[in-house]
């Protein structure tokens, strides 16, 4: 089966309140694009977080220190500081670069926080989009996030609704029969970054579809993900 | 644009020598497919190293022994150890779990290594298919990495031709006209993971073609996805 990624265009700025499901179908009617069971639509986090009102104003005139403070706000633990950088880990359990506040993309005089639960947030959009149309779909919710030992940055998830964030593979056999020693693939994750391909940073394409992929329905939390404390090496 | 990622069905067990190039080809042939200026042809690293002899035999009596031998053999440096997990330096610089030492997809009796130049495999992978279609691309060669803080793993980029491995937006402008803070996108990564959705562990799919991304050509290496140890926090 080929996948195929559909951007999905023509989103305007999100206000306090907007009605997120209204906006990506419209999207995908002005594309052409009808849901159908199946397909995944990959949201990222900045239009959610303006929708949940989950931003925060900032003085302009101190705005380095204020952007300091809500980091620090945001933080539930402080993993590392290097000059401007906090790597920090939020009240979710991710670990990211300034605890999820973000500075770009944002309206002026504002930062843009992390939905409060992104898994809650995937879960009220999917909703939306079932009820529209009556196709059964997974929702993704992405933020872009760097990696301790790669450089650059790619797009993960921070928020699912469907499907399980992982496909274990656990008990399946190799081309050879031998038992896969591979046998978590972070599958949810792989969806945000093939999506964030057709989203890009500067262009307004907030959103992507994705069509084609074969996957079990579920209903996975992106916080599945967090690995424990106790298996954590590097922290 | 609608990206679209086709698997490359058909592809034998591959042998030290076999020409990547030509099975490549004829995988393309018989899915109908010909190479067009843009593609991105992505390769788990699997195969190459299978074609480059990059395998070890191993004793099945004292398979677990050896294997970790081979593990230690290959790293260049081994960052942490918990039980049978050897996270490890290779000589490339990656830092990956076992070294990139691999049973899985590895025939009885031997184990796979991770080829010794994966950028040269790319390139060379690349200049064949470009020798034969005349079509402009880039290769990607990947393999499965797993990340200290999230659970589950994805697909990253080991070896690369033909395009830049990051993806730099500095001086680019978001959508409130303000510099974009996230300016490197680790492109390559994002197509190993997006690749991997059609390929699988499990099915003996080795390759992937993506269509319709908008990238600049370049001379871009996998191995300038590695952070500086003077900038690594988590070491």
């Amino acid at each position: 089966v080929t996948l195929t990624i559909h951007p999905l265009r023509g989103i305007p700025e999100v206000e306090v309140g907007a009605d997120l499901g209204g906006l990506l179908l419209a999207s995908l009617d002005s594309g052409g694009l009808s849901l159908i069971d199946g397909d995944v639509v990959a949201i990222t986090h900045k239009i959610v977080s303006k929708a949940e009102g989950a931003i925060r104003e900032i003085d302009p005139e101190h705005e380095d220190a204020e952007y300091r403070r809500i980091v620090l706000d945001e933080a539930a633990e402080v993993i590392r500081v290097r000059g401007d950088l906090i790597i920090a880990k939020t009240a979710h359990g991710f670990i990211c670069a300034n605890a999820g506040v973000d500075r770009s993309n944002a309206l002026p005089g504002t930062v843009v926080l992390l939905p409060r639960d992104p898994d809650r947030s995937a879960h009220r959009i999917r909703v939306a989009l079932e009820k529209a149309t009556g196709a059964r779909i997974a929702v993704v919710v992405s933020d872009t996030f760097g990696r301790p030992w790669r450089r650059g940055l790619t797009d993960v998830a921070i928020g699912i609704s469907g499907m399980e964030a992982v496909l274990d593979l656990k008990g399946t056999t190799d081309t050879t029969g031998r038992e896969l020693n591979v046998t978590e693939v972070a599958l949810v994750d792989e969806l945000a970054a093939a999506a964030d391909l057709v989203m890009g940073k500067a262009a307004s394409i907030p959103a992507a579809l994705i069509r084609g992929l074969a996957w079990q329905p579920g209903d996975g939390r992106a916080t599945d993900l967090i690995r424990p404390a106790i298996e954590d090496m590097f922290r």
